[in-house]
């Protein structure tokens, strides 16, 4: 790390830095300019906070040299991480579609949908049955009921499963239907829940935080890679911003970003990240362009019945439509569906 | 609510919103404008989502009228609420004042900054046994030790607790030790831990999400009334926003908005808030003279040495000093401490 | 638009703002819920502002109904808008790039740019001869100067030339050199400026402000049709959020919203809109894919020597490889480059 | 400024990087740690652009040491600035009070205003004869006529005057008639306004950009200041964040903060800082206490007719309570009014 100290600083004050540094095993490097001295540190980072350092007389600030994350990072595993789920691959040449309502409602509705939605090429379905709602008078999910309709809807599809897990005293529940665990938006900072994933096998979709940097985003998914399940698919959903048109800002940069900064996959959710249905076809043909490994996408049958999030789930025909478009960009970025 | 029609909207499509609403028990009202119809509707909001209208054809937009709060609101609840904690009083005229350090690190450095703090004139310790923090590598806190440690702790200084409770599991535990539970902002939107502590009868301090709008923090805030427990606290403790110099972007305006809004108490945390400490004094006054109920307020005595938030730590004697600055602003706005 | 009252609103209160509604020509009609008394009102909004019945004794809130905008949105102009530059056109099937440096800096750097851009696909230059820079101590551009280079630059090339305008004095000199003249970001709210364009007869491409919303950004749009000038092309170029990784934020979601809501031509600029130059290309992709009418690149031979964003700026061997990944995807969406 | 370079960093392009750096004067000093091999180079950075280095082969990024501004900057000008206008002193112990109507409508409410602001207490006037809107089909003041009126308001009043200048080409002529030349928040960027408001001898208060960091503003002041005019107050007046249900969000830790930076007075204007008129005296109040060195609020006296911001103007009665209710704040503070 570098140690930037104030103008007007004392030999004391630097002293006192330096001492510190090497106390904690750092090497250390004095450079005196005429504004400012600077002082660069060489060493274990985890043993000593910038806070600790920023906070001693005379230092104006410091700043951080590598990134906080290793697991999560390239630097010591460059090569993409591809994972596998039965035949299909996330983050290789195959693109997976995912497709399904947001929340399950009843059994004939999920049925439906699964089978509309496989017939236009989804690759696999979604569906919550455990719903974080803003407000506690919405629709809050069919819990265990719900596990059992998205099972019998994977047997009837044949398509893989991936459903929202909410608290660690699901995990197990969710883990026994689920073929991927999401951990939503809200979620994203949930520690113990982040880690309780993470001792269980299956792989993980890690929604972006509301305002979470890519950093952070990073930092949760090292928490999961931490306790041992390396499987971790990153999901751009949207962050907050000061426009109020669309629900969310889909802020597609996230997938060069993390493409760059990771060797995880990287799907977006148009739907959430709109939050309006005509906006949802032209932001997933931008999503895979931009070289996203996936989509995940709201499919309802009746939008102006859904207990969810009506207003931006797509009819099965829209999905179809949106398939239809995708087709073309996935060739022209030389992947396949 | 208000249902706004697009321009070439049909008969047909018109009197479909209109059936729709009358069927869910709405009474309706027609207005042809020259530019837009617009349909106006009374009735109970919670059979119908504003979302399901928003999709049928012809629709170009919803305006809700209603609070979507009840419980946390002033519209059935006008006078303020206060609550009791011993002889305490929370949100009268009595101005609380919470410190301690950020984390409880060891039982010698606890008692020392209690009996610190409670010199200087703090009328309550805080204190986190379980951190919640960004990176996995993070000192994540003493657990059951730091609970026993603050139960001492109390027990030698006289001062009440207040500590932070990070999943279900604990709740228990924590609400054994602590007189009032916080919930961080990473946990705003955890809404089974809400419904948790809104089933135990401890006060609850709620802080604002880290990008949380007034109104979704009073929804969470109803989470936690609506399970019975009426004692909740709010605190504003920074937003995110583009300003990097800033940790947070502190929200003194949510002071007059709350307090206009709801009928609960609200609290100011000028250490997050801010996350630099020669602000802290300055916030914590501006927080006062805004109306705030409380300030809550990091303090360690050795910032440098401290396993998390050194940065914005103040000492004990700073700490004394800003005692000394505030209580003057407390007697310009008519309050005592 | 619609005037929702308080709680407890008096009978008097409501009276007086259906008077004052009425003395302005407004059609009224009352209704009155169990929680809230609403009044709808019909008529010509410029006559009276929002925010004047917001602050009547009784008035909990005022709901606009219709856009503030005319001649920018699709209400009374539901075809798309179609642009012509000679022989090229902007807005309809044909897809345009735009290329070139950030800031005019030389004769000999300015020709090589034009040619390379050109031979690589480029179909129209851009090149700042006034630059408006953040600190008083960067390269400001060349001036005048720089607008004798472009001129020279289109004879040479035979490409339509695009450069910023910075303030009123100099729009004459830059409308006679320049094909489109810019409006940059910082220059979205500077309405003598607006309107000073508005009163030229070349188009203009007006970039959205730092931190605009839609509607504020249609509004600046409306300012230059106001005065008469219909020829304006929208262009997206990031916006600020809490994410630094990033210089902006690139909100691809501009496309199908301004799509939507307007009938003016959008452009985007991945170069400022991410600040990296590595994430040109799959932005630059994405926003074709979005729909986009075309796009606008920085382009420099050494970007190591770039008086102004180097950083983002792609070689011309970086560019013509972009061109190359672009043309399938905008095959894909039924276009043509 | 500090050059980290990649993992897997090559000696050719370390080399590179160094002789770049000594070439253009900078001394300089490599460091290599184990994951990382850093540059430190000390020189004069006007010389060389961080952008530059960051796009040369091997470089991860580059992070700068110093403050981009010197004249607003407190390194080389350690003591308060203190400005003189008549008796009058702006950023000593006195507080001033600026008041007045948003726009100047006719010369019958300004007369009225400055009469009843100056009795409440107030020490300046304010009033907009040049009115930046967002929409053109806002009432965009008086111009010339206004600023007649204005003259003769402080004649009337003996008041000093506070009126905002939009373009350069009124400059002379509001220079003529103001006391202080205001910067509004949408020109904050317009950087040929700054230089010419620089260029006349008047003192300028320059708002806040809605959207800029503090590093940015003092930027814009350094525009100003380096034309050689010394006489800059800065004004914060709310910034854009997610949060809607205020106008702006106030963010009062620019008063701390522009303390500690720069050496230039600092005011707060609560009234477009939350453009709700129950917020302006609590949010005043906390400014005070915070440290700023005045407000300026916005005054009418029959906010229902007002042709500008009628929702946050306060009536001179509640005015005069709102100076009633400071008084013991600035003197809580050691302040004088």
């Amino acid at each position: 790390m570098i140690v930037v100290m104030r103008p007007g600083v004392t030999q004391e004050e630097i002293q006192s830095v330096i001492s510190r540094l090497e106390r904690e095993g750092f090497k250390t490097h004095l450079s005196e300019g005429v504004e400012r001295t600077i002082i660069g540190a060489i060493g274990d980072k985890t043993r000593l906070r910038d806070e600790n350092l920023a906070v001693m007389p005379g230092v104006e600030k410091v700043v951080p040299i590598l990134h906080p994350y290793k697991l999560a990072g390239r630097d010591f595993h460059p090569e993409d991480s591809v994972i596998k789920i039965g035949d299909m691959t996330i983050g290789g040449p195959q693109i997976q579609i995912i497709a399904g309502p947001c929340a399950v409602e009843s059994r004939s509705l999920l049925l439906e949908v699964a089978n509309a939605v496989k017939e236009a090429g989804a690759t696999m379905l979604r569906g919550g049955a455990f719903k974080p709602r803003t407000s506690p008078y919405s629709f809050q999910g069919l819990a265990d009921k719900g596990l059992e309709l998205l099972a019998e809807a994977r047997e009837v599809s044949g398509l893989p499963i991936i459903t929202e897990v909410i608290d660690q005293s699901s995990v197990d529940a969710v883990a026994e239907v689920a073929d991927i665990l999401q951990i939503g938006s809200r979620n994203m900072h949930n520690y113990p829940l982040l880690q309780a994933v993470g001792r269980q096998s299956k792989p993980v979709m890690l929604k972006r935080g509301l305002s979470a940097t890519f950093e952070e985003w990073l930092l949760a998914a090292e928490y999961i890679l931490k306790e041992g399940n390396s499987k971790v698919i990153l999901c751009e959903r949207g962050i907050r911003t000061f426009e109020s048109y669309t629900r969310n800002t889909l802020d597609l940069s996230a997938v060069p970003a993390i493409k760059s900064l990771s060797h995880l996959p990287i799907f977006v959710d148009p739907s959430h990240g709109t939050g309006r249905r005509y906006m949802v076809a032209p932001m997933g043909r931008a999503a895979l362009a931009a070289g996203a490994d996936g989509l995940i996408i709201e499919v309802h049958p009746n939008p102006e019945e859904a207990l969810s999030d009506g207003s931006q789930s797509l009819t099965p025909e829209q999905f179809a439509q949106l398939v239809k478009e995708i087709k073309p960009i996935i060739s022209a970025t030389g992947r396949e569906l």
